[in-house]
């Protein structure tokens, strides 16, 4: 049921796995981080939302375990970014990460929905799977970093997205599309999502107990 | 060995888990989440424990895998509690947040231990099973919340009931008690015993380096 | 292919756990944790990195769990501490922990590397369990304790030296040698490292994103 590891499949986990490796270098240098923080931070950013995932699924072996090329692919992306942060050639913006972030998150969801449909799981435990691989990463890369994760606090949809469009992969799955165009489309409509919600500042709702601090 | 679940348990669980989703939706709110953050809360907060225990005894599919209903009535505990929340009917404080809390407390330690013997595990790691189960859906909610967990610096007994209503379901499971009577005199112990160190308020011990910050 | 549990691999493992342990117990009293949190730290730091190893790889039982007697040791461990520190016999201090700590990251990262040799991991994802092995108690130590982790940002090489016992196990299991001088010269490569990082007051670079913050 489990759809083969096609090209496209695997171009898809790598870009996502790379930009959400940016993100942990980004957070890393701003935390001011030594060289292994770095490549720890990197690599929970990269990895820990699709190991969570597989922890929690009992799938294994790791995906990372399995291909080290992943592992080599993050130390090599940490190495080069880590070099151009010193020649300051390369100054990651907040604002220039939100496009591979988006991409990552997208394609994240899909995935990870469609695996945990392929288990036979249920309709929102895939979906939620979905979420996890896409948003965990983040988290704990925030955790680690000693910060309130942002998917939980910015305000700005970022879950919810990857919610939205692991729903979209559920649904196509169930009207029986082809596997590739599943994740095709639940990733875009993850990204696109994102990427609206960050061009209209659309706003999550927010609590506050009053009379409390 | 393993009893079976009866009508009884799958209350004691259900009981246990919405009173730590709340202990999640409240803290997330506390600390002015969005909408997602508040529902990612609750959910660690109600599932992080037996999840935990269950990746380290390797029991699967876990529990909220296989009975999904168990996600669906916690993410309506939160849309319910953030409505009511915005309409200010709802208020929940610290003390009022007492009482199902150690409930959740006594129940998760006791059906924790019984798990954990019921796979023939020594004594020592069942009742830690338990206390894990117990604990560390509230231990993962505040390192989430970016706090020092509650449970090991506030300086109340917390832990250490669910570690004594652990020690008593091993010791009524030795004597060939029924399985509902153990679980529900082990839970009462710790609910009784973490009740009255809030009202006599018994503290812990602290230890503190002298000339050391 | 994975060697027979020596004494000596037996005396390794208990000196690291009880050295990792310790680390725990002094982070919590500066933290001014309670009774509780001062065992719950040490057992996180001396059983975090060795039980993440073996959720990733699947391992089942856990090693603590099998023999129950490490966490009875543990426990007696912080008994001990508490009472010593109350009684003021004994003071740790930042330096003194040094080298116990250099000791219990010297032969984690060997053992964990050896472990997942073990199991036919490649070489990279092997050096990378032991060096999960090595420092993610600590990491799990910190992360509780709501400090960003000392291992990515004191500067002073700490994982790196890990990492460097992990490539001499795996170096010298290639050339045929036996288990336990792997495991002794490993070890010694990763504490000796660490202690002239400590004595020469070697710095690992760092980064810092100009006009960021």
């Amino acid at each position: 049921m489990l759809p083969a590891a096609t090209g496209l499949h695997i171009g898809i986990e790598v870009a996502g796995t790379l930009a959400f490796a940016l993100s942990g270098i980004v957070e890393a240098a701003r935390k001011k981080l030594d060289a292994v923080g770095v490549c720890v931070v990197a690599g929970v950013a990269a990895f820990g939302g699709g190991t969570l995932r597989d922890v929690l699924l009992d799938r294994r072996p790791l995906f990372w375990i399995e291909q080290s090329w992943y592992v080599w692919s993050v130390l090599l992306l940490c190495m080069a970014a880590m070099w151009l942060m010193r020649a300051k050639h390369f100054r990651p913006t907040q604002r220039s990460m939100q496009w591979p972030d988006a991409l990552g998150l997208g394609l994240f969801a899909a995935t990870g929905t469609q695996i945990a449909l392929g288990l036979h799981m249920p309709a929102l435990i895939s979906v939620l799977m979905g979420v996890i691989t896409a948003t965990f990463g983040g988290v704990l890369r925030d955790i680690v970093c000693n910060e309130i994760p942002t998917a939980f606090h910015d305000h700005h949809p970022y879950a919810v997205c990857a919610f939205a469009g692991g729903w979209v992969v559920v649904l196509l799955q169930w009207l029986g599309f082809d596997p590739d165009w599943v994740v095709a489309l639940g990733a875009a409509t993850a990204t696109l999502l994102r990427l609206a919600a960050l061009h209209f500042e659309w706003r999550l709702p927010t609590w506050k107990l009053d009379g409390d601090d």
